[in-house]
């Protein structure tokens, strides 16, 4: 028995996310499924992420356990055979049989993704939040500012969570723009449910100017939904990358 | 009876291209549906350019007469309300009533794009052509300046085209690597059928080292479709801008 660990890119927009559940196709189903065919045996494998439906990645992170004799490195190129184009293995191989990708100490990077301008560009709608109003990107960094460090996010968690403890680190936001497209990309040891679509929402109305910088400290303080702002659509949002102790996937 | 012309913004993806035919929906065919809806009379319009099934847009023009009493300016709002989200009309204005799309002398801008990597990306997949193999971009770049000027391009066009003159203009191409995505942007007074995707497929073929590039003008001086490299898939190309006598739309 051996531990494999796979680097998964996905476009989202098909999928009703990654964890299983009975009311659509999943991330995780398809890679279960294609895993098992592959391998000849029931595999289940175990997500670092769990990606809200529609949300993208470029590199989530899964492990599985396998009897298989396929050398770790090479059970991405016999996946990619078999998925559907809109998944792709990045990369495989095989790992110490106690790695767990959501026990173990990781940082996670997320993109958020605005498309500010006229008018929509169709071939960004499903990959960017089209924005018409003009956003002040350097009102959004400031905004943003109070946000790294240690807090209690609390107030940018959707209601439906049931974690006890809000506290996550934030180690670095960035807000940039390049012509239309404004990135607002984050990195931390850990998010809430929906906490960076939250936190893009509030950030968005920040930049048109209906909500001023420091009432984003405020909004942490009160420790409450209502004083975030709303939580922006997923097709903006990509998992960029998860970092395990100096190693990046 | 007025002239109105339209700056269209489009995915292609779900598209048989722009011009009207039996086997699947296009363009042109959505357009004129709603125009007719929209305007309670029936509309025919006349495009600049046929793009083929596959490829986007971010402005091919139309143009329509109708005789409407909506100011031109307002049309694209309330067309942009009934479109498919995978269209936009960028701009739509009132204009000469002998201005033709196609007639009058232009100058159009295409971009094709690849990306270069070790895997490919879910969310590029739809408006890029993955390459796996390390290009060269400045191979490609030298085989690209043979192409600028104005030459029988008789090579560089699909046996299918039935044009009796197959000399054009090309004006520029610039060959750009940015990380992994590597854009070929050629502007020129017009192009034959399938040109581009030929040009960007034999400029792949020089930056694999397939090809050297003095073999581009060795190919344009065969007037020879054999001579060229093969047409690059359709979804990496997007027709960027039309400009008309120092307009730009």
């Amino acid at each position: 028995m051996k531990r494999i660990m796979l680097v998964v890119a996905y476009d989202g927009t098909k999928y009703c996310g990654w964890q299983v559940q009975p009311n659509g196709i999943t991330i995780e189903e398809v890679l279960n499924k294609v895993l098992s065919e592959l391998l000849q045996e029931p595999i289940t494998i175990i997500g670092a992420s769990r990606t809200d439906s529609g949300v993208h990645a470029l590199g989530n992170v899964a492990v599985f356990d396998t009897n298989s004799r396929i050398p770790g490195e090479k059970i991405s190129f016999a996946l990619n055979q078999r998925l559907p184009e809109d998944i792709v293995i990045r990369e495989s191989k095989e790992v110490e049989e106690d790695f767990h990708p959501r026990r173990c100490v990781s940082q996670k990077t997320y993109c958020y993704r605005i498309l500010n301008s006229r008018f929509p560009v169709p071939t960004e709608r499903l990959y960017s939040y089209f924005v018409y109003y003009p956003l002040k990107e350097e009102l959004m960094a400031e905004a943003a500012s109070y946000l790294i460090g240690t807090h209690d996010f609390k107030s940018f968690c959707s209601s439906g969570s049931q974690v006890a403890d809000t506290t996550r680190t934030i180690y670095d936001i960035k807000v940039e723009r390049s012509g239309d497209a404004i990135t607002i990309r984050i990195t931390g040891n850990g998010f809430l449910y929906n906490m960076i679509r939250i936190i893009a929402g509030t950030l968005i109305k920040v930049g048109l100017g209906a909500r001023p910088p420091v009432n984003v400290k405020e909004a942490l303080e009160k420790k409450d939904r209502a004083a975030a702002g709303p939580k922006a659509p997923a097709q903006g949002l990509t998992l960029e990358k998860i970092e395990y102790s100096n190693k990046s996937y």
